[in-house]
């Protein structure tokens, strides 16, 4: 990379959920970046999109769109990032993959910024990964907690947002949200509410529910896809992906992973048991001094983390603090993250920057 | 009692939105009962409801409408159980009461039918206590478990429906849904729903949320008051009646209870763990022997509870049953429950059954 010049930044899925947000998130973020060009499939070149104040016009992914790029942040399905991290690695780009085509590659970094930046410095293969949105939900907060005690053991269940499964998972939240707004008998009998969606956007009761079943007035306890045993993708994401980022391949992970009608902004509660003795309080005192981490907690007086009041934002909410009553050195809290700002982009980004001012720092060293 | 006479019984709390269920299961379950009085606060009485296909007239709660009766179910708030369910049984009634002022009492019995039916028998006040629904939700399967595996630790986190807080929390919810159904934008910036709920529903920002924030496209991780260190009075009942019900006092407990946009049916994601080595498939197959309890269990086809499906129903729904991949005889599962039937009007009216065939039986030995 040349001289004083800043380094060359391509958004690969500028078109999608996470893209949107992302070049939001480019627009505030302190400007480390020349160009930077905007990538989307052939459907969508053409389009001119706002980023920094200025039009941008999108590019067809193809191998040429990656000459003369230093960083390539991916948002794409994992099948595509499959394809084509590689070739932008190929033409010299440090890419930053948000999909989960890469995440346990033991060549690849999966890195959460608070937590092991170190780790963007070690890839052999040119990949950074981003972590799937659920465990970044908590990562910055536990990490926080895991470099004081040792974390060695966490139970999960997750409140996982629409928007998880992208635009067209919003769109389908709210086009059920009017079906049963509309009728205020639903939900009161077996199946009624499955019935009036499933009626109302004309795919039959046998037809395929996006998230599996309703999300209106429902809760979905399934995310991602079935894989051995009885667990879904999420659920063990959520597993190794914690082990990799906190550096513990031992550590004691189950999780449950449940879809609730909220568009953006995923919520856990979490059981986390420690290597040392640590209490509420002193854990509510290293949360509040960890720089990305906002407390909230003081249920007396409604003071806790909810979603609708969490999205939009770049930290990581946590309240419900409390000391297991029959767990030795273990808290329970509940932790609420944007699912597309940290649990994506602002990872993704936070990530980028870091390979930005490596590079920027080698040309000056 | 007299002879053969059927037992006559009170539902005390007749027109709330337990009672409301409670006369329809009255309506269905096999008849075992002689006159049924319906009792309520003095601006209900003269109404008149429908139980068994005939109109009763709600009678006004006072000392007197307990005379001659042999069970009296109560559905009412703790401080009026507390005033009058002793009444109640210094006139000779077996009380069977739903609210939190006995379930602790050590000369209370906390009775789940498919768990401690043999509890009922020793109740030296006159008064037998239905736990509280969000504990309820679990206990028939985890009954069946710890019968054969014996539980000695429990994690759990909540989804509880809005009818958990009675008639107010359903138009509550309702209300909500209108709102955020009417503007497309909502849940995409902080505060946003907080704001558009308060002002359409006249509050303010500052007003009262009946669930502490709003509840349509939000969760709110606290449900009941706020007690010592941080927990709710529904994670500790959920931690003390699980102890007393299945008799293990030293059963190790934490629960973090959330309440989501949903009508009517709990569900709980549960962490459990076994004095005995199990398997998914041991756990499943004792489940599926269990009366009360359905197992749907298949989620590569998409076959698992959701409360909008549950709602209505009697049985205890289960599924996403799974062994825990790192933590010893533990299984992780799901499970979804009529908090208004199973979790409340049911369990009551089981235990007042349990009652009425001991009475019966007595005067027939």
């Amino acid at each position: 990379m040349a001289g004083t010049r800043k380094p060359t930044l391509a958004v690969v899925g500028a078109t999608g959920a996470v893209g949107t947000v992302m070049l939001d998130i480019l627009s505030t973020r302190p400007d480390v970046w020349g160009e930077i060009r905007l990538v989307a499939s052939a459907r969508s070149a053409g389009t001119v999109l706002q980023v920094r104040g200025e039009g941008v016009e999108v590019r067809a992914l193809a191998p040429g769109v990656f000459d003369g790029v230093d960083v390539a942040m991916f948002d794409v399905p994992d099948e595509i990032s499959a394809d084509w991290a590689p070739v932008a690695a190929a033409r010299g780009a440090v890419v930053v993959d948000n999909s989960g085509a890469f995440r346990m590659d033991p060549d690849v970094p999966l890195v959460v910024p608070e937590v092991n930046p170190e780790a963007v410095a070690d890839r052999p293969k040119g990949i950074i990964a981003n972590p799937n949105c659920t465990t970044l939900t908590m990562m910055a907060a536990l990490g926080a907690l895991h470099r004081r005690w040792r974390l060695t053991e966490l139970v999960v269940a997750s409140y996982q947002a629409a928007s998880g499964a992208g635009k067209p998972g919003i769109d389908r939240l709210r086009a059920e949200l009017a079906v049963v707004a509309a009728d205020e008998t639903l939900g009161t009998t077996s199946g009624d509410v499955r019935r009036a969606v499933a009626d109302a956007l004309d795919e039959g009761v046998d037809g395929r529910f996006p998230f599996g079943a309703p999300l209106a007035l429902n809760v979905v306890p399934f995310a991602g896809s079935p894989k051995d045993d009885g667990w879904s993708s999420e659920e063990l994401k959520v597993r190794n992906e914690s082990r990799k980022i906190l550096g513990s391949p031992d550590l004691k992970v189950s999780a449950t992973c449940v879809r609730v009608p909220v568009v953006t902004t995923h919520s856990l509660a979490v059981h986390a048991t420690f290597a040392e003795e640590l209490t509420a309080d002193e854990a509510r005192a290293e949360l509040e001094q960890a720089p990305t981490v906002v407390v909230q907690d003081d249920p007396a007086t409604g003071v806790y983390p909810t979603p609708a009041d969490v999205v939009g934002q770049d930290p990581t909410y946590v309240g419900r603090i409390r000391q297991a009553l029959d767990f030795p050195r273990t808290l329970d809290l509940f932790v609420s993250g944007d699912n597309l700002r940290k649990g994506a982009a602002l990872n993704t980004a936070e990530i980028a920057e870091l390979v930005a001012a490596e590079l920027t720092g080698r040309d000056q060293g």
